[in-house]
């Protein structure tokens, strides 16, 4: 299959690309930097928000919807925020159009002007606690636990589909409460949720850590976050959580009369996973025939597909796919039965390996006549003819397998490529290899930032479970007690 | 309850504002005609979206998301679009802020200017037009079926909260399609689709029917609707579905290779309903007691509060309460046991009926002992004394026949501010008591305009099942063969 389409080999970058693309996942669009989510690549993230969204709930989260605009001065209230969001932003700065002078088109209207630009979106942290500054006024009101499920615009030079575009899609979560402790024990909590997940939905392995200063979400005192390898080496940041401190509080004077009836600041978190998901799960597992997906979170399982030459043939196979229709559909398994005429089964063949589907069961009279079934599994490309018998109990198995197959695979693939280095000359030679880095580090900004400048690495975590070591930075030699992650990333 | 909220005799419009702050479902921001759902206005808005969501795909629709931007140039392509959809948008002109030059504050950079301008969506047909173009080429690529959930931006002059804001929530479908009767019966399908949501989930009572060509969507050849009827009497738009005919097809040049082998324009359809439908539910339920909700959309169906003394009362109490949570549980019914000790049972009775909570069960410890429980139904503030045996199954029950009363309830106000008036004499005396006015009309929007600029009133719809009778216009005494409905609206 897939002759005309490039290996991970060739060029890991177009392989990407073009899976993208032919796997009618997303494509770009007329506006530079946006994509459009095609319907099978928009099923995958309905799957994945609606499993994030009971997770969310499980702990006590409230869905609620903030403005699309945020007023330009809000980003001047916290210093460190409109340094890393008032930049590269989409500004609205009229409110009607108007016919041009010349009677050609159309022109922002000089006389609707805003007299405050608004800003799209790039992350909601000022609007809410601009709003929540309304909500809180004793401990009774807190904690505030809700979610935003929207889309976010961050103006992006070089984009990428999913991974990198000037809109994209995402949830952000931000909490309030009584207590420095509590608010950055949510901040953890939800670093926990967003690792369930990667690991148990998107058989995605991830390293739980904290950023390093450099590497912090602009206003936060903390930033928690997940860490995966794709299977080039490089690192992709697949979700982050933050403990704000009082910061935004204070921005937005959002004070609380707390059990002791003083009047205090509220502390913060916000958290937040988008459709980069969609390029991390897409990476991880792909191959060279196209998508692969992990069964928990592909919108078909199970596709079957009919072999047969007479109209005898036809019925027999009708009776076996209604049954395991039946079969599969009780068992929550969600499956097709592809007996469309205007295509045949090779193409059939190719089209659902290229576009993921876990298993497919090839329902070929001649097999059937012995009481014989084809089945494929995608993660392995292995075929197996099975009985018809316990059929369905079969594949039911064989998906949870290849969930676990899936996600077996990523962690060998990323213990193959992590490895402790403890010399700048092997650092440097190494980090062309891609993978992760395990090296002492003195803590330091100044010495992440050089070795980001020679190197093109960064710090992608200080792993949350690393052992304490003692060691000597991998480029001044000044005392470590702790490895962290070294890696190039997307 | 509620001694300080005002009635819907007083000030309904008053009334309605101060509802939906007090019940929690939204509030303004800081944004000029922006709101902010607050969390128990989202979970109305979410049980809306999922019920919908799945009507939409039974009828063979996918999700798909389109971008939020739009080149200024899309909206000249459609002549009649271009006039209805590009004059109060929000216009994004800069990419970037960057210091201001006297060192306070940020300004739009003048080095970032766009060399487009884009609109924030008002409603998304040139820009999925513009997509559909690479995805038909011929007539296999037909039909297609596509919705998406987003938000929307109309910069709108007097706002409201739920029914008219600056920004808004909704779905929009945008169907393709091979033949014009396609895809009118698409928009008439999605038309029912509509209908049958609003009467069997929110037990609203709508009249389908056609718009006039005054009140048509700017760029469609004819667009259907839902009408409702408020309890002041005021009609409210709560769904339209457009047929496009091939005036998207013509604008972005989409043909496709038919069955003929021709190369023929596309035929389209679009249909939305936003979180206005928020306030066609609370406008027409709700009641001086605070909000009322229909079961099927109601977050939380079923209250229990105690009332106790002793240790042991609760101890019985709480009993009870743990059966009634699992009976009621596994009849998928949503239930809360509000036994918090920081506040009093008269003040959680005011709370849940505010809040439109369904039922409220009473768990007293002196009916207990008794073998009796208090059941509050919200639609008639009607108490009753029950057994607490087949108690899970009495509100089973109730809950079904409080979502038929409040139906019923809706259909006889409508009826009873319906009538036919056949003089102009009456019309302008009619007018001012509000609702329905079956009227006969010439047919002509020169009419519709002197109508509306005299009363107000415009036409709603022509109904699509309105006996055919012949008759002379209120206004003109030309010739009509139907009446159709006048009436003031939101």
């Amino acid at each position: 299959m897939a002759k005309d389409f490039v290996t991970r080999q060739e060029n890991y970058s177009e392989w990407y690309n073009e899976l993208v693309v032919r796997a009618d996942l997303a494509e770009n669009s007329s506006v530079r930097g946006c994509m459009v989510i095609k319907p099978y690549g928009y099923a995958i993230w309905e799957k994945m928000q609606h499993t994030l969204d009971t997770m969310f709930k499980e702990t006590g989260h409230h869905n609620a919807y903030f403005p699309l605009f945020i007023p330009k001065s809000f980003f001047e209230k916290e210093a460190e925020h409109v340094e890393g969001f008032a930049k590269e932003c989409a500004v609205v700065t009229h409110h009607r159009l108007a016919k041009s002078p010349d009677g050609k088109g159309l022109v922002p209207d000089p006389d609707a002007r805003l007299e405050e630009e608004l800003i799209v979106r790039p992350t909601s942290e000022t609007i809410i606690w601009d709003t929540y500054r309304r909500w809180i006024k004793s401990y009774r009101d807190l904690p505030i636990l809700c979610n935003q499920w929207a889309n976010v615009v961050r103006w992006e030079m070089r984009t990428r589909m999913f991974l990198r575009t000037a809109e994209f899609l995402w949830q952000e979560g931000h909490t309030a409460h009584e207590t420095s402790e509590q608010a950055e024990d949510e901040s953890v909590k939800m670093m926990h949720v967003y690792a369930d997940f990667a690991e148990k939905y998107m058989a995605v392995p991830v390293v739980r850590g904290v950023k390093t200063a450099n590497e912090r979400f602009a206003g936060a005192v903390n930033t928690y976050c997940i860490e995966a390898m794709m299977q080039d080496g490089k690192a992709l940041q697949a979700g982050t959580s933050h403990f704000l401190g009082q910061n935004f509080a204070k921005a937005f004077d959002v004070k609380y009369l707390s059990r002791d009836n003083k009047l205090e600041y509220v502390w913060a978190s916000s958290w937040g996973v988008s459709t980069r998901l969609m390029g991390a799960l897409i990476m991880t597992h792909s191959d060279d025939n196209g998508l692969v997906l992990p069964p928990a979170l592909a919108p078909l399982q199970v596709v079957l597909v009919p072999i047969f030459k007479t109209d005898e043939e036809k019925q027999m196979i009708d009776a076996l796919a209604d049954q395991l229709m039946t079969d599969l559909k009780a068992k929550n398994i969600s499956i097709k039965y592809d007996d469309d005429a205007k295509t045949k089964p090779g193409w059939k063949f190719n089209e659902y390996e290229f576009k993921g589907v876990p298993v497919r069961v090839t329902l070929g009279a001649r097999d059937l006549k012995e009481g014989k079934v084809e089945v494929f599994r995608r993660d392995t490309c292995e075929k197996d003819l099975r009985s018809t018998e316990g059929l369905a109990e079969h594949i039911e198995k064989l998906l949870k397998d290849i969930q676990q197959n899936l996600f077996d695979k990523a962690v060998k693939l990323r213990a193959e490529k992590t490895r402790n280095v403890d010399t700048w000359e092997d650092f440097k030679k190494e980090i062309e290899k891609g993978g992760f880095l395990m090296c002492h580090w003195d803590g330091t900004t100044e010495t992440e930032l050089k070795i980001k400048e020679e190197t093109k690495a960064t710090i992608r975590c200080i792993p949350i479970d690393a052992p304490q070591e003692e060691g000597k930075c991998i480029y001044t030699g000044k005392p470590s007690h702790q490895r962290v992650i070294f890696a190039r990333n997307y």
